[in-house]
């Protein structure tokens, strides 16, 4: 029921999933007479794979989270999160309030031993290719024992995601062994004590673009804040070439050409709102699809939902976090 | 002597700047026989206005500020501070160490009166035209009073440099009440309550560049991650779309009427390189050029310290911190 559009871009886009992916099995919550109405346009649709489960509540976009977690418990936020702690289900995607999300699934799932606070975390495209960036906002206020087990979970599911013995940086205002505010410094030293860890020290917000490492770890305050820069400043750019690609008959013609381009890279660097963002350190797989997220969109969240089940993320990272955390 | 290029950047901008501004003198501090023998190169130069200052010693852009603060009381970058609190210059300009320029700017300078810390503020493009940012790393651990007295430095730059009523606000990962690290919700607070300033509240980081305030106030670390990223990020898309025209001769003939705009937008984009950034909170004007600034760049914070000596920015700070510095 969550995010601008709410069932009206969750059901189009898990339509077509199930006709993508023929063992794909979904559970639709929330009110299920506007649901059920919302299904009645796809006459072809496999019931068989999409059930149907109410809920009688609504987390609405801006309730605090606190309220969230004690006010409403027939929430269709909390009982998906609970269809996935009960087994009924093997991955949770919301379009829903992020905070409230992040609340109930601590309440709802725990986090897996070891790990004090989930984290939020995505890819963003580099000159390289891309790297995964984490925390994204979860986490405001981060102690070093947090960005240490931020990068432990980073590494994990960026293997998980197919890198190879991926290079893992902390985010840093330099690179030299003085620079950093307290947490960062103490957080590089837990680090590079941590064996079986690609450790490679610290990364400027530059060298995250020139892609010198696979995983970058920083403070959900800096995270959400490099994110959310980088879409307003891609959108500026696009702007910016957009409106001189308008300005004579001949540029209108070179823009046909180079819009495109600018459109998908624009896209690119909106990862969390095209691709979706996993909280990871759960027991559990829970994907965040953007507020603003269209039904492409919400495919995209619900494909990096499967990509965690194939690769079984949480179990993988409590295995491995047993051999990193302190 | 600092900087990536020392004075064979320094000295070509410096003689440009001389022939631009008919009643600018300046003062070249560092080893005089490589200045003589770099002014030699332009015999037309007006030696009544460009004077030599010998310093024996140079401050290596890797050396620690503690070292320099404390070993090197002949460097080029202490006696030019000196030459500036002794009235012998009106500002001082650099493009070396930006730690030991800091430090040794707290040291030989002092802050104003009621200023914890100097912060350092540049201007950088919105869509709506600029922001003022602050701080950019001199602090990279921030109290919400540091914060605070940000803000009111911002406001009152701002303002000297020609905007009516800036609008403050404090960058932050939501725009509601309750979103923020502890430091930002306590700054938050304090700000509520300051008269004579035009706090407008929490801005995020893309509405920084949508250009929802003036001067947008954060801490060091966030500042410099945000300015960081958001220079790798246009040269990355700079980069993308210059393949991108290099792909055809078709394109390749619309690259060469896009690539100028490019260009420009992502030299706008370098801010702190190529116009320079501000110490604002001392009792004197310092202007930190990029370290790797070329001529052009230098002359930008050339005429950027002309521009605060004519609005006599230290003295107009210490009149407006009284009003609102608690």
């Amino acid at each position: 029921m969550g995010g601008d559009f709410g069932p009206h871009c969750i059901v189009p886009a898990c339509i077509s999933c199930l006709a993508e992916y023929t063992s794909l099995h979904l559970v639709l919550v929330g009110q299920s007479s506007l649901l059920e109405s919302l299904i009645a346009r796809y006459p072809g649709v496999d019931r068989a794979r999409l059930r149907i489960e109410h809920a009688g509540e609504i987390i609405a976009m801006d309730e605090r989270p606190a309220q969230a977690l004690r006010g409403k418990p027939d929430s269709s936020m909390r009982i998906s999160l609970e269809l996935l702690r009960n087994g009924a289900a093997q991955a949770c995607v919301s379009a829903g309030n992020t905070g409230a999300l992040m609340a109930l699934s601590r309440y709802v799932l725990k986090t897996l031993p070891g790990i004090d606070r989930p984290a939020m975390v995505t890819a963003i495209p580099t000159q390289a290719g891309f790297c995964h960036l984490l925390d994204l906002g979860a986490n405001v206020d981060c102690s070093a024992e947090h960005l240490y087990q931020f990068a432990v979970m980073g590494s994990v599911t960026a293997e998980a995601l197919g890198t190879v013995r991926p290079r893992v940086a902390l985010l840093n205002v330099g690179t030299e062994d003085i620079k950093g505010n307290q947490q960062v410094k103490l957080a590089a030293s837990l680090l590079q004590q941590a064996e079986g860890l690609n450790y490679i020290g610290f990364v400027e917000g530059d060298g995250l673009y020139r892609g010198e490492a696979d995983v970058v770890v920083c403070d959900g305050f800096v995270g959400n804040i490099l994110l959310k820069s980088s879409e307003g400043l891609a959108a500026m750019i696009a702007g910016r070439i957009e409106a001189l690609f308008k300005s004579s008959l001949a540029a209108r013609m070179v823009g046909a050409l180079a819009l495109p381009l600018l459109r998908r890279l624009q896209g690119e660097l909106a990862p969390a709102q095209h691709n979706g963002a996993s909280f990871v350190g759960l027991q559990g797989i829970v994907v965040k699809s953007h507020g603003a997220a269209g039904p492409e969109d919400f495919k995209s969240a619900i494909r990096r939902a499967l990509r965690e089940i194939e690769e079984d993320l949480p179990q993988r990272l409590h295995g491995r976090l047993g051999e990193h955390l302190l």
